[in-house]
């Protein structure tokens, strides 16, 4: 069975609004705040919708999606596969970040996107970044992340590296967090397989912070772990405007800077 | 008279080291707390003095200078005059990055600074910040930047227009701050009236912030107020991560990261 193009612009969309919607239900059954949605459009061509809940758990917590499509700058295009006759793209997506009130548990983020150009690939990924690292989240999030990468056949220690790579704070010479995995350019001509992982992995990510959170929102934290927590924010702040490819891309090409922002922790500290 | 290199680098360093400790007993006779003094070595050669004062009144200031050499990288070689022959360059400065805990008085800005590579010259300015712009505080300011400007027959329109122009954030289409001067190569043969200027510009910002400070450190503020402190401390965040060169140059060259980031605001928030 062979899709067409536009049929796997018409799944992955439909997708990514779906996950959205389970992420919104899946997060506000552990708070007693909402999400509060907004839609966007993009003057070149599309949009997206943020939801955003700022809650009494979730201190900040963002799931955007955007469906956007356009052309290239020269200066993209050469980065860019498959723009080699043509500038256009097509894109879709979801991003999330979840910056938690208690220091305990770790800010955690996940983006899955598909890109056609004249090729047509997925990429994403999803890392944790706690303050206060406690083995058992690390490692079942790893090992959870292993097993989804296992199951179709993806090399998740190549991804796990990338991921630790990427997220690295060099003028700091520390990491961001614990990593998690990261990939692009992922297309084996499998797109089934490939299409399987993206949604596995987004339902991964999505039950892996509920569990999470669920195990630790009532742990007992003291001044500070809230110092401590402050202070990996202002981390998380450094990498995203100095090095997060997506963020500085989305703001030198006129991106939604609401949307792109939304990374941002509600709160830190440089102490 | 005409003064070799030499004598310019002892002058000037000697007097960024003798506005430092001006500085710091100006500060600190407005606060109830010490400056703390913090001595860094460049591994390439040199180094410097930071003094970070956590008060009650100035919630965060850091006065450091720096004396430094070596040889450019390629890569910056390029874009520095005087390097045709030889990458080797000095450099002396002072830089001052002042956050109020009243959201009421503006946060303050100040670097002057002496480079020599085959060629040598000076280049600083400084600007306002506030949460809450009043009509006084700015006005105030610009007046003064303004008089010391002319009395070194220097055009104080065209270092305005150029500090407006640098301390504004692209991505949001919005100026940093209220604004003041912003110049660099200032070398036109007169060293005398150059150093004089450099001198007299460090005395104004160092009163300014001074007198500023005393009329306004009682004002009583709302928790809007200080709500409107920490979404502009946001942005400050993000011009400097985002746009400032000096804070890029030094965080890609490996500077000292400490006092690279001292400019960085004790508390922000994306509200």
């Amino acid at each position: 069975m062979s899709l067409k193009l536009e049929d796997k612009k018409k799944l992955t969309s439909e997708w990514f609004q779906d996950l959205q919607n389970q992420m919104i239900n899946s997060f506000e059954s552990l708070d007693t705040k909402k999400f509060e949605k907004k839609s966007w459009e993009r003057p070149g061509g599309g949009g997206g919708t943020m939801a955003v809940m700022k809650g009494d758990v979730f201190e900040k917590v963002g799931v955007n999606i955007s469906v956007v499509h356009g052309k290239f700058t020269n200066e993209f295009k050469k980065k860019i596969p498959g723009t080699e006759s043509s500038a256009d793209f097509w894109a879709a997506g979801i991003s999330v970040v979840a910056h938690m009130k208690n220091p305990k548990i770790a800010a955690a983020h996940f983006n899955t996107r598909f890109i056609a150009t004249e090729k047509s690939w997925f990429g994403g990924g999803c890392d944790l970044t706690p303050a206060i690292p406690e083995d058992e989240e690390t490692q079942s999030f790893h090992s959870g992340l292993e097993k989804t990468c296992n199951s179709s056949s993806y090399d998740y220690q190549k991804w796990k590296k990338e991921c630790d790579e990427y997220f690295y704070l060099k003028h700091r010479k520390e990491p961001r967090g614990v990593g998690g995995i990261f990939f692009d350019y992922l297309n084996e001509d499998k797109f089934d397989n490939e299409f399987d992982f993206i949604k596995n992995l987004g339902l991964y990510f999505k039950n892996f912070v509920h569990d999470n959170v669920e195990r630790k929102k009532d742990s007992p934290y003291s001044e500070e772990d809230m110092s401590k927590l402050m202070h990996k924010r202002s981390r998380y702040v450094e990498f995203n405007l100095l090095y997060d490819r997506g963020t500085l891309f989305g703001l030198k090409t006129d991106g939604n800077v609401d949307a792109i922002l939304m990374s941002m922790p509600p709160r830190a500290e440089w102490n």
